[in-house]
């Protein structure tokens, strides 16, 4: 029987553009494909800042031009965004196994995630998106009823809620393929967000963290293993001063007791340590990985990597 | 145990633009809910040629005014589409589902389909995609290596191949879900068609001819019944003609002796008819039903519809 393991993908793990992203998947198919020859069954989450806000741009471009179209709002973005990604990731890994001999069924679920309408993160949106913009710009979204933050002297950006995660709506379709042995892509970019109502669900105006998601969808799974691979090999005591500090194992208790020191920068290894935690508590029997897409290889040695249990 | 369905949802079951679609799949849903209702267990195929084309005209507007970002081929457009598409579906049809008391998981699948690149029908393209265009447009393809054909008094439109499937890559997966009895929505627009070279699957400038994949998705499944859903109620005899007779059941043999006389229109039922016989020989203990979204209800209690057996 193979472990189970939830893996979450960094945007450095796809790049910006269509052919950045194409040659960026080339070497996580690498790391990937690492963790499957060391018998890992795995379901891949990763994130879609970049490529959604792509598209985006592309379906406001588009009517610009062609005036007959009508608006994409960012749920049907975000669905063609998890095609998008999904078919580059799915791809270049099936050819990264096919290469090494193992022969194993990889595909792409479309996911969405239901929330809470009354979830604090709506009141305070926080998760900045898209680039900067001029103040003209910002009141314009302003009077669209978006959330905009200005950052002094840089300029202003959009800022939607973060909610937490309730329900992983396709987690039945994830978890069958998963049972099956068979590798899946699923909850791309944290899964489309959406609100249920009498039956329907209607996408909301948020994002939700991909480590958020990839911590619930572990704990769901019972995944033996969550692994978030990152742009650093480890989390650090001190990140960013002089007495900076790889750490290589936590426990919840001394996480949460770095997280009251504010040791974990926020939007950054804070909601990767968070969904660690929440996974351990879902799953106490699990145990997380932290490490760099380059380090893989070597923290399935014990060389490399933060490795958090409860 | 369920009977086993593949439902093939033509282009008037989606509309043409993002708000068209979230209108067309509400009345696409409540057909395939009567399916689901009579004892079916679905497996859903779509077309996307209105909405690759939109996808496809975005990302080339995003690129004239964002210089810094890179084409988007027309597989990418299509995984985009897939995701699209099948956001609207799952979701209209998982709310009419419950609507109706019925609880069950409905998931999108993203999936290629291989193609050999030594298929005739790259030798003269036929598919027909895109809008009219002006002579100098035309020879922009033409230069660009793709393939025009004009259309006397209308203009210039692209030609692609329209290949024969081989094999559906994402099967399995597909398979699975099925046989866990959940709905599926898959191989839509076709599948993307892809060339296998060395491990890896190439994007292949081509479409699959929806109603081929519906066909093969059938045989694959050993499903007990394709269903092409379309804009006519029924399959006829000398088709817009004064004496226009609509069919309600045919054989193998009646099929294949109507198409030597020709009575269905090619690109119309002619690839409809084509997919049914494919299916009815790879399954002959299967049936094909052929109707309109809106005649579905009627076909099940045998007052509509044209029914193919073996």
């Amino acid at each position: 029987m193979k472990k189970k393991a939830v893996v979450s993908l960094g945007h450095q793990a796809l790049g910006y553009t269509t052919m950045e992203q194409r040659d960026a998947v080339q070497i996580t198919a690498k790391a990937l494909a690492d963790l499957a020859a060391a018998g890992y069954q795995l379901t891949i989450t990763h994130s879609n800042g970049p490529q959604v806000s792509m598209i985006h741009k592309a379906m406001t471009e588009l009517r610009r031009v062609y005036t007959d179209y009508t608006p994409a709002p960012m749920c049907v973005c975000s669905a063609m965004s998890q095609g998008y990604v999904g078919y580059d990731i799915q791809n270049s890994l099936r050819a990264e196994l096919l290469s090494r001999g193992i022969s194993q069924t990889v595909s792409t679920i479309l996911t969405q995630v239901t929330v809470d309408p009354y979830d604090e993160a709506f009141y305070e949106p926080t998760k900045i998106i898209g680039r900067y913009m001029s103040k003209e710009d910002a009141e314009v979204e302003i009077k669209k009823g978006n959330y905009v933050v200005e950052e002094p002297g840089k300029g202003f950006r959009r800022a939607v809620a973060a909610p937490t995660p309730i329900n992983i709506v396709e987690i039945d379709a994830i978890r069958t393929l998963s049972d099956a042995g068979q590798i899946v892509i699923a909850c791309g970019g944290g899964g489309i967000p959406v609100i249920e109502q009498n039956h329907i669900l209607k996408g909301a105006s948020a994002v939700i963290e991909k480590d958020a998601i990839a911590g619930k969808l572990a704990g769901d799974l019972k995944a033996d293993r969550l692994i978030i691979l990152t742009s650093v090999p480890n989390v650090y005591r001190n990140f960013g001063t002089d007495s900076e500090e790889p750490i290589e194992t936590l426990t919840i208790a001394e996480a949460s007791a770095y997280i009251e020191e504010r040791q974990f920068g926020e939007g950054n290894m804070l909601p990767k340590i968070e969904a660690a935690i929440d996974y351990l508590k879902a799953y106490p029997e699990g145990s997380v990985l932290i490490t760099s897409l380059d380090r893989v290889s070597a923290a399935l040695k014990g060389k490399a990597g933060t490795v958090i249990r409860s």
